[in-house]
């Protein structure tokens, strides 16, 4: 399959792409059994295009993003490799979508700047192969895996996704949860990320994460050891298993669940990337927690998105002695996270049911354990205050005792004798 | 001192209360060296009223702190001494304070049940008898040292309060802090308490507590080793040292700070009294952390009081792995308590300045590093994503390399260099 599916990708637009004079790239393209309708030939044009486009820009691109949904991914890449000028294109986009025009037209030109000098057929060409030796599956906007979170990045958006895996699986990000944290994790925070990623597994939700060291291989580690698929977004392309360390976790999720980049295959992860792979995390999950973070964590970049979209946001406390938490203690104290604990704590975070133990009522139980002290009756502690096990006292010596009218202690006697807290004796009134 | 004082505290109203037909109790009153003008005698009497009205309630009642504002202590003690009927009370309040009389017309005859069988110079006199032996001296609710903090309990504010110690200590409650938590503590919970012990107090900040085993305990023994007060409130009598086990320690708290309660002498601590006792530490404290705390730990009911009476609330998160820190993470997690790590992050949360490290300049600092990796300029990171150390790279293949436009490249690279970051060699740009 991978060759002819390449093939598949290529054929209409190459044909088209010829025009732009870089005939010597071509030598690959074989035409295959595709579809001849207009709608197939349409289908495969966008799809071509965009992950060609994917090939120009660096991830967060507000004005790739903008241009191709104003113009779509194929018509945007002929003016490119036209060499429109910048009038043209913003005149093109004023056409289609007035309000986009508004924004672009003074950034066009510096864009354009931007993204011709990575015009490459043989480039675009090189990194198809490699995503069909992968079998990495393009996922565009349109697509119905196309995860809906995606919507709250606007324009800054991925252009495409590569999906190497269980294309399937795209479609439990609907129930998914973040788990992210500090490469230099501790015991402790691994032991929470693992015990976390197995709960909310059981429960349905699948863990997204970024597939580094620590707090992220520990949750996809998890995850696998349950019959739930893990997600992990890369910051290079889907056949760069980075860090190498962890090729055979990554390999495992390609096998059991998915790996995902907006980078196309063949690029390298750069710390811009990193930080850029961040926001899909964020956007991708209903929710993010925070499972341990130095003060200076790249995850608390990831948490940084997720707030930034409005998305609930997490962090797991520790120890205040250990550094290793001191990012997540700034989360819960100066970004408003909320404090969780376990994962039936997370799972309400997301908003998703938690059909293992309900939330709401457990939350209110505590509440009136915990701070209801005073404002339930005390009658019955004073009560008791005044009683003893082994000798009885007649109730006018327990009002006296407990400062309580005579009325009040027969009536609150009474009740504790139904409860079989206090019994009468011959001497009066003893707790049993 | 003792014994005079305590004939001053007692002549002027138990020659009054003779009229009430106890004249068996008054064996031990005499006569002594107390100003003559009616301002000491009235000034008097309403001390020695309180310190009896005190004996017939308990905590947080009330009805007596409405009863006593609207009448004074000693006109409302002459009321239940005379066995005057609920009618006739209810007329003198309604004729005093017509509010206070619409709450307690319809309450008054079961407070006086309450009340009466309570009714006991004798008990009163033994009572001032052990204060004067511990050198407690009473403090009532028009006292300069009253602390300031006790409004926010309204009518059920103590009637009194016993301090043993260096009563002067009750004016640094304008600057104080309470620590509390767990008596199960941890080694955890309780190097923790006393780091923010030591902290606080370093700061002139007054470290109030319950005086309990655990946290409380370790919390003033830090606070003890330095220069500045502490303050233990007792849900007994100050007379009455509990916990046995912390004899010592409290006694060394009666010597170099303050002992206070608002039992009279002789009272033994009982559950309902420690329950109010809470709200006494809530209330004197500019702030309430609990340093650690289980589920059901008994400091959550001091939370409690403290978010009742809108004072700030502070939990020292733990390893989730700890049961001993559940609770400090349900009142983060589900009453909004704040999140501290040390002394600093406690004072800024009771709105202290902070002159060791002014805590919103580093806030914001904070915020800035953890949160807008993205927001920044993103330009610098990714022309350093495309540099190396080995190797020169001209700037047209950073931009390519990069994702931005030559212009954009260029301009970056002469920021860097400015920075001493990247340096321009024979073959191109380097990271330096």
């Amino acid at each position: 399959m991978p060759h002819s599916e390449l093939a598949r990708l290529l054929r209409p637009v190459a044909a088209r792409s010829g025009a732009a004079g870089s005939g010597a790239d071509q030598g690959d393209v074989r035409a295959a059994d595709v579809g001849s309708g207009p709608d197939d030939r349409e289908v495969l044009e966008d799809r071509f295009a965009t992950a060609v486009f994917s090939t120009l820009t660096e991830p967060g691109d507000t004005d790739a993003g903008a241009l191709v949904g104003a113009l779509g991914a194929a018509r945007a890449l002929v003016g490119l490799v036209e060499r429109w000028p910048p009038e043209r294109l913003a005149a093109e986009v004023a056409e289609a979508d007035p309000g986009a025009a508004a924004v672009l037209a003074p950034r066009i030109a510096d864009a354009i700047d931007r993204w011709t000098p990575r015009l490459s057929l043989a480039g675009a060409t090189r990194s198809l192969e490699s995503a069909a030796r992968v079998g990495a599956v393009l996922l565009t906007r349109s697509h119905e895996l196309w995860p809906a979170g995606f919507g709250a990045l606007g324009d800054g958006a991925p252009l495409a996704l590569w999906v190497r895996g269980d294309a399937g699986a795209m479609r439990t990000l609907g129930r998914s949860l973040a788990l992210v944290g500090a490469r230099a994790a501790t015991g402790y925070g691994e032991h929470v990320a693992m015990e976390a990623a197995a709960g909310l597994s059981d429960r349905g939700i699948t863990v997204v994460s970024g597939g580094a060291y620590g707090i992220d291989g520990a949750a996809h580690r998890a995850a696998l050891a349950s019959d739930h698929p893990t997600v992990a977004f890369l910051a290079g392309g889907v056949d760069r298993l980075y860090p190498a360390g962890h090729t055979d976790l990554l390999t495992r999720i390609a096998q059991r669940g998915l790996l995902v980049a907006e980078l196309p295959c063949g690029s390298s992860p750069t710390k811009w990337r990193f930080l850029l792979r961040n926001r899909l995390i964020a956007a991708a999950s209903a929710a993010t927690v925070v499972v341990e973070a130095g003060r200076r964590s790249g995850s608390l970049n990831t948490a940084g998105h997720a707030a930034a979209i409005g998305r609930p946001l997490g962090a797991v406390p520790g120890p205040v002695t250990s550094p290793a938490s001191a990012g997540c203690h700034r989360l819960l104290r100066e970004f408003d996270a909320a404090c969780v604990t376990d994962a039936a704590e997370m799972a309400e975070l997301a908003g998703f049911d938690d059909p293992v133990s309900p939330g709401s009522s457990r939350g209110e139980a505590a509440r009136r354990v915990a701070l209801d002290g005073v404002a339930v009756d005390g009658h019955p502690v004073r009560v008791l205050d005044a009683l003893v096990r082994t000798r009885g006292r007649p109730a006018h010596v327990v009002a006296s005792s407990s400062g309580l009218s005579v009325r009040d202690v027969t009536a609150t006697l009474a009740e504790l004798e139904l409860e079989g807290r206090v019994a009468e004796h011959a001497d009066g009134w003893v707790k049993v």
